[in-house]
């Protein structure tokens, strides 16, 4: 491992040596165990769906026993992962909209008034009440995301820029019921059953935008009724947000409204005297992953509970590691395996709320709405209970020893010598081994202020209430485009956060604006890049636009649902401009994509005309027809490409040629 | 390819020698390209979710970068591919109940009104009319399917025999709504969400009960609604059921209800007429893969469109080789891509009725009850127009001469000296190289009398109205127990239908009665075992029971669809008994299960108690707690046990040994 760099000094340089120096494996460790890769798995010409099986596609055996060939294998495997990716944001916005229905139906006070106006005028909904208006824009979500496939979603055309249903029309791309396009694309992709790649092409782009729409634009608008609005604000961000003091319960998933009624709760007197009775300064959520993104987005509108965000998928390991977690509070992806030997060794118990991601050693407490009271304490009370036990962390036969000595010197008389004597002891052996302190080894882990709270209604209110101020700037040339560079983070492409800081660093030195969502997010902000003295980092002109507006020039939309909120400021500068989507000098890059999830936000994006940049290749590169219709003739069906380059460098001038290119055919 | 037998002269000696003459590659030649097979794939253990992959889990590499071990990772490749298998069950009775739906409000004359009424009967269902009472279990199953996971199903308790929803509650085993399962188990699946196995072989036996009552039972007697009841009969099957001097349509699928209309058409005074008029005897349907049984079940309620059952999946090929096929109608798997060159190169058109199953070179014509005479008139079309090709099919350049020739013959005096000789030697030349002549190269192929018609139904029928009969045999050691020989076929155990044909022949000889459905039912009854004279080859006891009944020792249920029937049989006899399921004498094997399907099938049968025997590992076996849960701790789950050995005699001696085990529990 010595000779390893198992994460980028400049992408994140204290996190990088603490993980070098633990004891502990983590995911950082394993991919250098891992790197020997199967290239039919990375080729995606590897087919194992019958027990004629697995075959392997290669020049001299270019057909499966049931003549799929490498084409029909890899779009196979790709159209389900998309599908299963699909899947994921699907059953976080259904589980929104039920949350929604529920609130609605118990009257509870809705925390986002103006965005429910927003909501329902851009979905046509309107109600006697507030809670009339909530419960019938739930209805409509929920109605489109059940519906069976042969039936077209109704929300489709009222939230996706209108030019762009028109040319879904056009392809045969306007999605049937969401959650029957997922189930469709599974059967398709068993065995025997499709083996036309085009047609598994296209679900994928329709998968695309179902996920589009619903999970990626849709939750958010819904979270943000329920959870409230994000207020642009700057904020300390990393590890360095957990205080060793506190009790500290990490969270990992993508579902805020999981967590309405646990943030009021550990902000109660009544949490907070338990938190005292037992030495610590109050109960604290500590934000891992998106849903911590949306805590911190939510910020303002939230409470006192959440400390910050201390990073993204990669970093939780690192963030258990520390020794200052209670609790691990999971509720989806991205929980990854590796945290759970960690828990298991530190005692850190894990509770799960949605089955769908249970742990192998965690507790289950199904969450539901009508529970979620019960939940919240149960959850304050196991990680109380952990906290005390984490005040006397030490090795157990020294701790025997304690227990026995301060046994001792409680029988003592109080203040006489041998007690003082005995009380010294102990006190200088504590301080010697940190035992009975708590410290954070990575208090120096992250950034002071990065920007949050950016959305597409903040943005805009910022620039005036328009985005007129951004086009004239656009046409004026001080920002020559956007990037959304979005997505994971993976270890793969450069290492943890590296192709996407150091990719981010080129594109803003390029004058080009850089929009993030996602895991991305959470390197860039740690990073600094999202704080506005990054503005020293960017082209002269942008440098100067950032430093007259104090913005830096890397914006922070939060989790990767907010994607969709990216995409609708995306369809608001097409509007004013009177354009389409794939005519905008916007770039989309995902330069570290890591999950099914990820395909599927990138088949959105596709589908509404971008061009697409990944940082690794996705496992279809074996079928020719993917990569003709991926990066050939998708400007054809829907005016987006795909561009894989795993070089930072020629990523960004390709990434600025194409923003140049839409530049010059505006006549910018 | 010399040295390698390609099928077992003893299971199909007929169709080995014709597939090792052929010029065409089909499934069986591909399979010894494809031999050497991939030991991460088939234990299982290699993950390509995340592009931090694929990770192999080896023992000097235990984990993949997440942190997922094998456990994990083989679990949730399996869970996915379950999954996968129960949607595909789920899509098709989907659409027959749709189909019932429609055919009611239609008001269409239903062909199984007997049918309907044992359903209403066991549904708890009543109306006013036979459409009024067919509309509404088409509405209880589809209410079913789509509700939502939190919901339970309310047909399981209705269909399933009671004590098993008694164990399945205790358990929590009850599925809520098929489709939500299905797609809950795929986000599940995806990366970094569910990491615990044992939680995940669950789902797998949830998604086992709703795909055995929907997808298993229900189609069957919806289809039985729509399209007739079964009747037992001999029938010869086999390649010599095709007529060379008809149009043929092969048909591949699962979806019987499809084809009411065609064959309705097909059968018509028109159609015939269009048929004379190509010079041709009529218009036929070959049965092919589960959709043909299909049809042989209901052959006595169906049209003399159907010409018989010519074989299972890996059959088609070698249907299609023979040249005599006009088209290929399919409608769903088991519809092998390795059909797709042939017909290429054959010139036979195909057409696919849903996109699930979409064939790259394949006209795709959406079947909608609505359209379906429309698509009938097309199909017959198609056929027709192409029979008219295949009449003068011969290489290019020779026909280039024959046109010239025969417009040269046209322009002679009729009868004249110089048209005689022509014609002499046109016709020579046509009789040497069996150019304008048709013929069937398998016309010895297959048997002369399988039984068909087998159902739940017929079977008590047969048997005097009860299945008293039959439990006194049993009681009386005349059958020492039944098993259920079910699944598909494939080519890794032993060979196409090889460890079937030989695991059935033992098990008879072991005077246990066979019952089978699936496309094992194509290979045991082309090889004559579902024919009264099989009797010859069945234990002393067995045969006198067969002789003296007149039937054959192997019983053939039709599609894999019908492996609901053989359980809805085996809940019937447990009643008689008195006692639960898991303490019947009966055993389930599939010996070559080759699907995704055969996987949600297992699980079904597993969550019924039953002791399931696969000839080939599933590719689980990579973990450990998959194996300690299918093999040793799912006594205690179901009462069921997962039994994988690849020997047919030590198979045969396994599942005598259970039965036998069973037969003395019972104090037999």
């Amino acid at each position: 491992m010595a000779d390893k760099q198992i994460i980028c000094p400049d992408a994140d340089q204290v996190l990088g040596q603490f993980i070098e120096g633990l004891d502990v494996e983590t995911s950082h460790h394993r991919m250098i165990q891992q790197e020997n890769k199967c290239g039919y798995g990375l080729s995606g010409v590897c087919c194992r769906l019958c027990s004629n099986g697995p075959c392997r596609i290669s020049p001299a055996r270019p057909k499966g026993v049931c003549g799929a060939d490498a084409d029909t294998i890899a779009v196979r495997n790709f159209l389900r992962s998309v599908a299963a990716g699909s899947g994921c944001y699907i059953h976080v916005v259904e589980n929104a909209a039920r949350q929604l229905k529920k609130a609605a139906k118990d009257r509870v006070p809705l925390k986002g008034i103006p965005a429910l106006d927003r909501l329902c005028r851009l979905l046509g909904v309107s109600g006697f009440s507030d809670w009339d208006k909530a419960s019938k824009v739930s209805d409509a979500v929920l109605a489109d995301l059940r519906r069976p496939v042969d039936e077209k979603m109704e929300l489709v055309e009222k939230v996706a820029y209108p030019l762009r249903t028109e040319a879904w029309k056009k392809t045969g791309l306007m999605p049937g019921g969401a959650k029957d396009e997922i189930f469709n694309a599974l059967v398709k992709t068993s065995t025997n059953l499709n083996s036309d790649p085009v047609d598994m092409l296209l679900q994928c782009l329709r998968l695309g935008i179902s996920t589009g729409v619903y999970g990626l634009v849709l939750t958010n608008l819904i979270n943000d009724v329920l959870m409230g609005e994000g207020e642009i604000g700057f904020e300390p961000v990393g590890l360095r947000v957990v205080d060793p003091d506190c009790v500290n319960i990490m969270i990992t998933g993508h579902q805020h409204a999981f967590f309405g009624d646990l943030q009021e709760y550990l902000s109660s007197e009544e949490v907070k005297s338990l938190a005292a009775a037992q030495g610590a300064k109050g109960v604290k959520i500590v934000g891992c992953t998106c849903v911590g993104q949306d805590f911190q987005l939510r910020k303002a509108a939230g409470s006192d509970a959440f400390c910050g965000h201390a990073g993204n998928n990669y970093t939780s390991e690192a963030v258990l590691a520390t020794g200052c977690i209670d609790l691990v509070l999971s509720e989806f992806n991205c929980t990854i395996p590796g945290i759970e030997p960690i828990c298991e060794e530190l005692g850190i118990p894990q509770i799960c709320l949605d089955d769908v991601a249970k742990k192998a050693n965690a507790e289950y407490m199904s969450y539901s709405y009508e529970d979620r009271q019960q939940i919240s304490r149960a959850v304050a009370e196991k990680a109380l209970e952990s906290f005390g036990r984490r005040k006397i962390s030490m090795p157990g036969d020294v701790q025997k020893l304690f227990v026995q000595l301060s046994d001792a010197l409680g029988k003592m008389a109080a203040g006489s010598q041998e007690a003082r004597a005995l009380e010294s002891v102990l006190a200088e052996a504590a301080a010697k081994q940190d035992w009975g302190t708590r410290k954070n080894p990575l208090a120096a882990h992250g950034y002071g202020n990065a920007i949050t709270g950016v959305t597409e209604v903040t943005l805009k209110k910022f620039l005036g209430g328009s985005y007129g101020p951004l086009i004239d700037l656009i046409k004026a040339g001080k920002i020559k485009g956007i990037a959304g560079v979005v997505g994971c983070s993976n270890l793969r492409a450069k290492g943890h956060d590296v192709f996407t800081v150091e990719l981010t660093k080129e594109l803003i030195k390029k004058d080009i604006l850089v929009l993030s969502a996602g895991c991305t997010c959470g390197g860039l902000e740690n990073c600094g890049l999202m704080s506005p003295e990054a503005a020293a980092l960017a082209g002269d002109n942008l440098r100067e636009v950032c430093e007259s507006l104090e913005i830096p020039p890397v914006l922070n939309f939060g989790p990767c649902l907010a994607i969709g909120r990216m995409e609708l400021v995306a369809g608001e500068i097409a509007k004013d401009l009177g354009i389409d989507i794939p005519q905008l000098p916007i770039v989309i890059s995902a330069p570290q994509w890591l999950e099914e999830q990820a395909l599927a936000d990138g088949a959105f994006a596709l589908a509404l005309g971008f061009t697409v940049h990944l940082g690794l290749a996705p496992f279809v590169t074996g079928s020719l027809v993917a990569l003709s219709v991926l990066t050939e003739k998708m400007p054809e069906i829907t005016g987006g490409r795909l561009m894989v380059d795993t070089d930072v460098s020629s990523s960004a001038e390709a990434l600025e040629a194409v923003i140049l290119e839409k530049r010059q055919s505006l006549g910018l």
